[in-house]
């Protein structure tokens, strides 16, 4: 682990950790979801809305809008470089999404303590409308996630 | 609307509802979902984890998970012919799942107030293991789901 | 602990467990709540809503009923004798209560997995009314509750 | 309502409704709470853990820390002059508070759309710790507040 005054080994903990994570996430990968922004307890991700999608109202369907700021989590909660994993999260859903829509879901930490932290993920569309505010509570394994 | 004393009626208009639905959701239909022992106020959703759900820590992701558990809600909240959307939900992850697991989602209304309503929905495996306690909170849009 | 075949033990230690939870609970029994149908992942609790408990809107004060869940999740948890706490919780507010009413919530557990349990509170009124629905995660601290 | 560029305006209008929620708030006079730092979307609580707020476990009931968190909400989600209310709540506890312990919560709004709004709540003791952290979903009455 980088010492508390080395700013530049926290980023470079942070970017290794999401690196090693990407290269495995086969279910980020499939939905084309990119990762932007890394830092210590933050990560942007952004996704287009597709027609396997749209559910049974002709809209995106809420359970890939929180698959999508679920996504954001667990890259803002893995970039420590201790395997984390989701243990709880709630969503909001404020406004309807459509195929063709592309998202951006920006994951924030709000706090840790020992092996537990929470993060909040606030889902907009790219014109800045938000549609999806989630919380999400983490927890870490005591495993190393990097080499 | 069904007279309260017609439950062949009730009955009926749930399973024409769902099956409405159904056939417009794309999303759960590409996921290979299966729905069954609808009623009013209940569905059972059925789902394999594939390799494309798989995350970074080599597990099912827990975003799939939701949106599983979300699918059983969303087709329990639509049985009684209102079109009807998540409004919130809860999620808390009890144990991982893994690809190839067989997972069983049952939703259960708990408690309707107007055009609010709350269900709850567990996702086991099939071999009973609980790994999943969802809750969600429906609101209804005023229109007709089914002609 | 008792064995799994013994209901009568299960029952007794549910009981006793509760009876030293009250003894020391000051904020429950100052509040006026009362503790009944006490058996192993459940308990009732029954309270008047008082002129303490009114709100800026002239309407109990929503922290009052949840104090009141979490005070019958509390009770239900602790009926194991181990020494349990909440980590989280969540509420709905379904509709609002007046002084002078008499709430009943009744808390049940819904599944234990390791030292983590979940447990579902419903609030009414006398009347019958549902005012609230309350979920309660719990967590053993690894301790006996009881001598 | 104000107008968008009298800052002013909305300032006066969040203390004004803060003032007559206080004035008719029985529930928290009576807790000792206080209210300052009041801002459109904005308002911080203070509150001692007296003795009439320990539970069974010797420490501070966490009814009692949800029901300051949901006062900071209150007064927060109250300052633009819309009657308001809480729809929904959720909570995580993150250290236990104890007799004596002074406790300071933080209120801000995330966001707003239509009639319903989003509150961040966090619980620190006086030393900076976090305790809890809180998330309240408000619904507009549409009516006015203040006169």
């Amino acid at each position: 682990m980088p010492e508390p005054d080395q700013p530049d080994a926290h980023q470079e903990l942070a970017e290794r950790s999401v690196a090693t994570m990407w290269a495995q996430d086969r279910a980020s990968q499939a939905l084309g979801i990119r990762i932007s922004d890394v830092a210590p307890g933050h990560a942007t991700a952004r996704m287009h809305v597709t027609a396997a999608m749209v559910n049974g109202h002709a809209i995106g369907h809420g359970g890939y809008v929180f698959l999508f700021a679920d996504t954001a989590f667990a890259f803002a909660c893995n970039t420590y470089g201790e395997a984390t994993v989701a243990r709880a999260a709630d969503i909001a859903f404020l406004a309807p999404v459509h195929e063709g829509d592309e998202l951006v879901a920006t994951a924030q930490e709000r706090g840790r303590s020992g092996r537990s932290g929470i993060y909040d993920v606030t889902v907009r569309r790219v014109d800045g409308e938000v549609v999806a505010e989630f919380r999400g509570h983490s927890r870490g394994l005591g495993r190393s996630l990097v080499d």
